[in-house]
């Protein structure tokens, strides 16, 4: 298929196709980094922009990595100690930084359509590695790309999303992601954490843990924020952990090849047990090493569509 | 002609033929970052260290681009989190450096004359990305340059650099430059801000700014420090905006091909309209664009030079 | 002789023919450092990490261009702004850069024994760039290497360590180097700084610093940490000064071809002169440069070993 895209900033934007293009050129790039010599000259001469406004570990040098092993020159550009302090817009920062020729930004904002207005305005390939509470495609496009490596299909697949689903990203691109896909989507979690109309994006409700571990095929276990309780979204952590906390306990009526998946970093002993997270089931840090072959596949595709 | 400087530090160092020799080389240097391919070996295997004792976003980037787009390698070298917290001093610390065999250090300090001391010491070549209120001399070569690429020439020109001279090394770096070059250099602004004898320099002052943008050719216009209004320097920040900030009102009476420059980063509505920012004249981006092209311009004809 | 470890973490590891092997490799890597094109392509598409969670200057910059200068590719992952501060513990942010197929982790940390728990539980190769008050073992390297290429060999020399041995990894890792070599080491500085049961090292204790100077070939400058006088390790600062600074004064009954050595950064004044920092006998500047070639010599050797 021709790849078309000159940025990615949601899910939304991709179609089943797309999106398994995305995960085929993946997995010939997952191959690089296994050899003794992890580097393709594929994006030698060309410059990728770290542009986080968020602090950030995995996905900043996740996508450090894959530039890097494109080839690519990088430059990061955090937010402290730039001109940002002294005033300026978003807008202006990144104008700025592509007047000196750059050809991607990849961009990390906490507020919502920051990513989607810099493609609207900028000639660079932009690519939003987590916009607030809205999209965080690649950390979607890694969940896929790791479900159809362990499973061979996403189609069918029983998949429940666990936690705060209100505030999360990861949940929301997710969604589309997994429902373009043909997986069947639960959400579980505190009804005070569950977004009003979701069920409109074709998702199930499930507020009984018991039965949603009973059914999956796969857990996708979101990150509790402390600050919520501060809040008031949650009465108190212990209640959060003792409710939706994932433990061994609580997978024992699971099916016997199911899935744990984290976007990490975890809280250990609240979202998930420590004995889940290390176990046989979780996939926490298959999802991590995908992540760099996704983010690969991604910087690739991009770069060959001028806008 | 020979180049035969090993640093770079002030621009009263350089003869004319001397600055139009480095703006000839960065035109052929700016060609590189349109390729797709952005990468020229000239400096491969060479280390350039950016030793920034004062937090700058465009200026540290633009210097690590042009290095890194020449091939070399590039070390970032911040005040904050090392060694010179624990007291040791600027030229002991670039000693330190230099002890690696690094080849260039690129260096901002708010102590004007920190990048000569070095000069003298050091067998590195110095590259003076600003110190204090003393000189920023490639800001002030990306100037000339992109007056050069609009006009065809700088001798005869009329420029104007308007607000606060008193503490603007990039004030004080473009008279030097755009004097040796042959043009007529007008300053307009506070007159609590125009330092005493600097007549002295070749230059005419002229309060008044209907006046003066009437007669230029090219308008400067520097950022306002907001701190100057506290150091009062300055009755208020309003009054300063209604007399000396450049809008399209004020550009009324201007000849009508005239330049707009700002170093960045603009203080919109303050020294400038964002009408005017983002308008026909102004050239504030290809001024970030072609400091790239001056800073290979000079990390590649430093480099040639042995101490 | 064959190279056999895969990781770095102690000296007290390597016995005397594996420490003058590194010492061999490291005099080869040398030579790189001083060419035009400083690089070689020993280590190309490897990834290099660094992890320093104490703030560091010289060593991570030392162990950085090492890395660029094998043509590895480096990453920096400091502990602030990093998902650290979420709360996630080291072994667990180790685990997850490893999941993203890099080679080798250069890791600074505050607590002691950090460097050796990544060793048993990471497949990475783990160089240890500090740990606490336990041990620096590059450091040493560089040490041993710059005195055997002053003197030709360090068998036999009398190398007196001066300062605050008790808090000192520097001191700790260089006791166990120099003592394997067959120095003779003697060490001087305040009772209430000198651990006890440390002369089970096979080590001299010596308070009388002009006896010590007297007998010496080298002189190893600890450097000063200030909060120890809080600590109450020090009646003053001034006290610790004329008691055990270094300075021409006390060198008069040196040996003439004396040694004199110092980690840095110095505190001038204090436990050195800037007269003897600076002068002929003084190899502080060698140290810098030789720890370049040491950290290239130890990049080289483990990456040849696979876990």
């Amino acid at each position: 298929m021709e790849w078309t895209h000159h940025s990615l900033i949601d899910l939304e934007d991709l179609s089943r196709e797309e999106i398994e293009h995305i995960l085929d050129t993946a997995r010939s790039f997952k191959e690089v980094s296994t050899r003794d010599v992890k580097k393709v000259p594929a994006l030698r001469g060309k410059t990728v922009v770290m542009l986080f406004f968020e602090s950030s570990t995995r996905t900043r040098t996740s996508f450090e990595l894959a530039a890097k092993r494109l080839s690519a020159d990088t430059l990061n550009f955090s937010s402290s100690g730039s001109s940002l302090s002294k005033g300026e817009s978003v807008l202006d920062t990144a104008r700025n930084i592509e007047a000196m020729n750059i050809d991607m930004i990849v961009v990390r904002h906490n507020s919502p359509g920051v990513p989607r207005i810099l493609a609207d305005k900028l000639k660079s390939s932009i690519v939003n590695a987590g916009d607030g509470c809205h999209a965080h495609p690649t950390q979607a496009l890694l969940d896929l790309f790791t479900i159809r490596e362990k499973f061979g299909r996403i189609k069918g697949l029983n998949v429940a999303i666990i936690g705060d689903i209100l505030h999360s990203r990861v949940a929301r691109s997710n969604i589309q992601g997994l429902t373009t896909m043909g997986a069947n989507v639960t959400l579980c979690g505190p009804s005070t954490l569950m977004p009003v109309g979701i069920r409109e994006l074709g998702v199930t409700i499930n507020y009984d843990l018991p039965d949603v571990v009973r059914k999956s095929d796969v857990l996708m276990i979101l990150r509790l924020q402390m600050e919520r309780q501060q809040e008031r979204y949650l009465p108190s952590i212990r209640e959060y952990a003792r409710k939706f906390g994932v433990n061994s306990e609580k997978l024992k009526n699971a099916k016997k090849d199911i899935m744990i998946m984290h976007p990490g970093p975890t809280n250990r002993g609240i979202e998930l047990s420590a004995e889940v997270a290390d176990g046989a089931s979780s996939v926490i840090l298959d999802q991590v090493t995908n992540g760099v072959a996704i983010r690969m596949a991604i910087l690739y595709l991009l770069s060959g569509v001028k806008s």
